[in-house]
């Protein structure tokens, strides 16, 4: 077989497609954020991102600046090894009882990325509770899947965020069989929310243990940044809430919480967990450094909340269509997968403005969008800008317009 | 189901098995690795450090620390998204590219930790090449044997290290089949190393691509740390080389290196690439310093050969067994987990030597060991307390001594 000519026939296939990815190639500017330098074959220029999943501008806190540097000055750069070889550092001990606190569990388990902690955890109660069937909502993130879909576990999709669908496929499920329910708070691309409470409800009537990825929550909701969880006063009845420390903590990687033996179990028999250097001290020396902030200040949440309303309703007075959801995301709606690369590619190159399109297969054909996440360091100038630059492209577009 | 109850009782296994794991909480010292204070119930303890995959103690190289300091002073903390959705930062761009050169390669991917590497590459390959068979050492590391099965293509696993065994099994299989042979420069275990050439002789002769996991080896050998291949001048008969960020290099992360086409494709189709949180700048950063000073420096790798004969020759004189081996890893034999587990304590307790016992099922029973790595920061007062120590075990325990 000539390898080569498969790899360039599968990428010519993506370009025919539309779905080649190009990166951009930036260079954030800390202190100044949302600014940062992009690289292009020409040269450097100056854009503002609005696409950014440091969605509390914590990544320039200066606190966890601080800390990063003071790890580094203390440890060095590298753990060293896996946790149990060596690379077990202290920052790591003192990070797992923050996120346990955050989250008023008794123990907390750290990964090298969210993805891995979705992966490690439901692959591994998957794969080692006899019998185990999880109930996943249909829109969960590609870790998750692959996390159940590696346990070889019994699998069932309920419909999104569809506690009647979820209900039908509990009744329907032998009674004995063991059961978890893994679902997200906030999902990534439409900005919209689960209703925690029904699922834990039902988790309850059917026996079944509950896993809430609330990776898109952590940090932004709640009056400690506990996320929608904690703001409905429902983390005590959530078996395993997971977050991240990449997004809003502005850092990397991810984790879990929930009871001690869960997450001994989890550390002492997750391959993913086990067999990978640890964190470097430093991201966990500026993770809990991000974690305790936001525990204790509600400045971020609040201009964060108030520049989501903001950029609303200024695209609203241009009829810039958005999809309406209770979170910070703000999906703009294009429904053309050439037509929202041109924009973003316009928006780049002409406006200074990067935020990145969102094709098939990440959402369906014809919900093609611009995901926009604004932070509490856009300024009302940097939303005037974003909102008159796509005001022009709608009219060159000719784009329909949202009905007031 | 009590699920709390399941927890328990799996975990009250490891215990009665020996196989429980209890993390040493260190804190490493920087400049005075491989120093490190452990923090237990009771205190503080100094230690030294004998089970570090820091080799080359880079994790402290004055470069290493001021490149990532200067990164976070200059991008902030984290990446603040996926590489595609404003994740990718221009010291990644500057990584991939020393890491394509440092292997003699026309590209290189950066993934979270090379256990990822592994899974979403051999894992990619596996699924989306229609009827590749993979070839498998039976040694290879999990993260390899995870991505396989993820892949659910055909695997066959060929006896460790063994050519005979593999061109048995080339020959049985279907000469149309797509085929790819994985396997590792130096095992981790017993760190003994592969027969590259021949491997690649019969990759060539069975129109097979070759994948060589180096993370063992990345750094410490050849002339500009590229690993074994280089040092046997064999890089351009690999497809892939695969290694981490993490270990020699003293930081966190992993990469392949290959064609253009490869890496692309990789990057274009991996759930593992893709969906997850990029490496925050200042590791990129740290990464970079760390390979551009090992390319043109020689004196922390002569350092460290010359490190591990001697602690070798300290050992024959003492008549303490350690397997012999052609790389830098030390596995003095103990045969016996719970002894091995009770010397590693004694030594940790009263002599405030670290090295982790390594039991089953990470080796196999009967060769129970403690995996000592020296590194060219070990002094010669280090190694005769670790030696002298050994020496006091052994006679306590009444262990076979080696027969010169």
């Amino acid at each position: 077989m000539d390898f080569e000519a498969f790899f360039k026939g599968e990428l010519e296939g993506l370009h025919e497609e539309g779905r080649y990815r190009i990166f951009a190639d930036l260079e954030r500017q800390r202190g100044n954020f949302p600014r940062a330098t992009r690289y292009t074959d020409n040269g450097q220029q100056d854009v503002t991102v609005w696409c950014s999943n440091d969605y509390l501008g914590m990544g320039q806190n200066a606190e966890v600046i601080a800390a990063m540097k003071n790890a580094i000055d203390h440890c060095g750069a590298g753990a060293g090894g896996t946790r149990n070889i060596s690379g077990t550092n202290h920052y790591h001990v003192l990070l797992e009882r923050e996120l346990a606190d955050l989250h008023g569990k008794e123990s907390a388990l750290i990964f090298t990325s969210g993805y891995i902690s979705n992966w490690a955890t439901l692959g591994t109660l998957g794969q080692k509770i006899p019998g185990l069937i999880i109930f996943s909502d249909a829109l969960n993130h590609a870790s998750m899947i692959e996390g159940i879909r590696y346990s070889k576990c019994e699998r069932v999709i309920w419909k999104h965020n569809d506690v009647k669908d979820l209900e039908a496929k509990l009744t329907a499920a032998d009674p004995k069989a063991p059961k978890l329910i893994a679902f997200e708070s906030v999902y990534s691309m439409d900005g919209d929310i689960a209703p925690i409470k029904e699922i834990c409800d039902l988790a309850d009537k059917y026996g079944a243990m509950t896993y809430l990825d609330e990776v898109h929550a952590v940090g932004m909701y709640g009056a400690h940044g506990g996320g929608i969880a904690e703001r409905e006063g429902l983390m005590d009845r959530l078996t395993v809430i997971e977050g991240t420390l990449g997004k809003a903590f502005g850092v990397m990687g991810g984790y879990i919480t929930g009871s001690t033996a869960l997450c001994d179990f989890v550390r002492s028999f997750a391959s993913g967990f086990i067999f990978t250097t640890a964190l470097p001290p430093a991201l966990a020396a500026g993770a809990v450094a991000s974690i305790r902030h936001l525990k204790s200040s509600q400045l971020e949440r609040f201009a964060h909340q108030e520049r989501v309303r903001r950029l609303r309703s200024m695209l609203d007075a241009r009829g810039i269509p958005h999809m309406p959801n209770p979170s910070h995301i703000v999906p703009v709606m294009v429904g053309d997968a050439a037509k929202c690369k041109w924009i973003s590619d316009l928006l780049l190159d002409n406006f200074g403005i990067y935020v990145q399109p969102i094709n098939y297969p990440t959402v369906p054909k014809k919900t093609e969008r611009l995901r926009i996440t604004p932070t509490p360091v856009h300024s009302d100038g940097d939303m005037e800008h974003l909102v008159g630059a796509l005001h022009q492209l709608w009219s060159r577009c000719a784009l329909a317009r949202a009905v007031a």
